[in-house]
């Protein structure tokens, strides 16, 4: 059965990549605060990184923020990546950072507006609201579900670090577990901030087969290579790397994407090698 | 200092109701599928049922679905709120449900989005990534949020009712906690769903005076008034009860908000004077 992994593992084979690159419009990127120039913006970026990325992830508050004219500048976006994805002969997923949850009728509507209204292929999503809120993005298995897990901003600690009783757990590690009882289809991974390396070991040890959407890499190669040796599995994959500003605020974000591609090559390789 | 709260109480004064009605444009509601049925839809309901509305509640879903012409629509649907409200001489909150949540700069831009590109006055939020997530709502006393407590589909009980370690207390006690300590501006609520009566009488305790925003009511009598007595304050408010079926697919949606409107009264009545 084709699903989103199948789809994102084809891709990450065809561009050597772990790669995923953020399409996030900050309007202090733009030369005007507007719809148009946020479209502008990423479709330069697609144009310049997709021979690198095995993914690209639009967050769809930086479209929000001009109304339904950054809506339809989403739309086009989405576009480029699917036109991208032709001329190089390799279909590019679209992960949409929405980070949505809600119940029921609701959350199948998000599933529609998500991956038919904008044709993006995997989303964002909260957990809080357990599985119900979940499962509407679940049943096309060639679409799939990141969750958030266990994020690197400074509250992450309020809820997700906090302990359950009787499991000795903390909060993230029953969120791990329940996305893969829910793991039917092939189509749910783990949000999991690269900057988090013993979180990011206890959910690796605990779902050894997920995908994980690990954003938060720095410009050092030493975090970059801590947060792949605490990742990766053992097939030297299983982790996508968002990075946002250190590829679009580079003078050159092509060579700065084809670098980092190449740096998590070399890591790859060795830390597999190693666990041969 | 005037807040949303502030805001919210005086508009339940004026119409003395604590009826939020739902504007939830559902594809089953409308003649055709499309985001000017769905404007016209809650255009008609805001008409009809503005009298008897503490507040108004569209769920950003319904128009999302139908992409940036949706989200047209949506902006229309508010603006016809605030049109409304001006012929009243009453300003009727507009809670926008979009059970948002991101980190740092992505939550300015939902904030950005929410409150000055469409123009709603409070948001509902997913408390899953901590308080940095929460905060770029609150700067504005003007503007409000409300964060998902103990919700009452089926999935709440993955997350929200397990038991933290050392406190003896469910998850959704940590929330209603923390929420109550971030609301040093009076702008802070919960969602708690109306048929979790242990829940919401659980959670009045822990913050005896905060508003919940509490979906649920059915057409019972009985039920709604073994809410109201599990979560109203002892100044017979606290409670804003969102009805959206049970109004939008009424023969006469005006005169079933007036009778539910009515119904609330009458039991607020009754319960405040047995607690005097």
């Amino acid at each position: 059965m084709e699903s989103f992994f199948t789809f994102l593992e084809k891709r990450v084979s065809d561009c050597s990549s772990l790669l995923c690159v953020g399409l996030d419009p900050h309007l202090s990127d733009l030369s005007v605060p507007s719809a148009e120039a946020a479209a502008s913006f990423c479709i330069d970026l697609v144009e310049r990184t997709a021979p690198y990325a095995a993914a690209f992830k639009p967050n769809a508050a930086f479209f929000e923020q001009f109304g339904a004219p950054g809506w339809a500048a989403l739309e086009k976006v989405i576009a480029a990546v699917r036109e991208r994805s032709q001329r190089l002969g390799s279909l590019i997923p679209v992960i949409l950072d929405a980070k949505r949850g809600d119940i029921a009728s609701t959350a199948e509507a998000y599933a529609r507006s998500s991956f038919y209204a904008l044709g993006a292929h995997a989303v964002t999503l909260s957990p809080y609201l357990g599985r119900d809120s979940v499962e509407p993005f679940l049943n096309d298995p060639e679409k799939g579900a990141f969750l958030l897990c266990r994020t690197s901003n400074p509250g992450a600690a309020d809820l997700q670090d906090l302990e359950i009783a009787g499991t000795g757990e903390p909060l993230y590690l029953a969120v791990a577990r329940q996305a893969q009882a829910w793991n039917s289809r092939n189509n749910i991974g783990l949000v999991v901030g690269a900057t988090q390396l013993e979180p990011m070991a206890r959910i690796r040890r605990a779902t050894p087969g997920l995908w994980f959407l690990a954003p938060g890499i720095g410009a050092q190669g030493g975090d970059l290579e801590a947060a792949l040796q605490a990742g990766l599995r053992p097939d030297g994959r299983g982790l996508l790397l968002p990075v946002s500003r250190a590829i679009s605020r580079a003078p050159d974000p092509g060579k700065a994407a084809a670098e980092l591609r190449d740096r998590i090559i070399d890591i790859q390789y060795r830390l597999t090698r190693s666990k041969a």
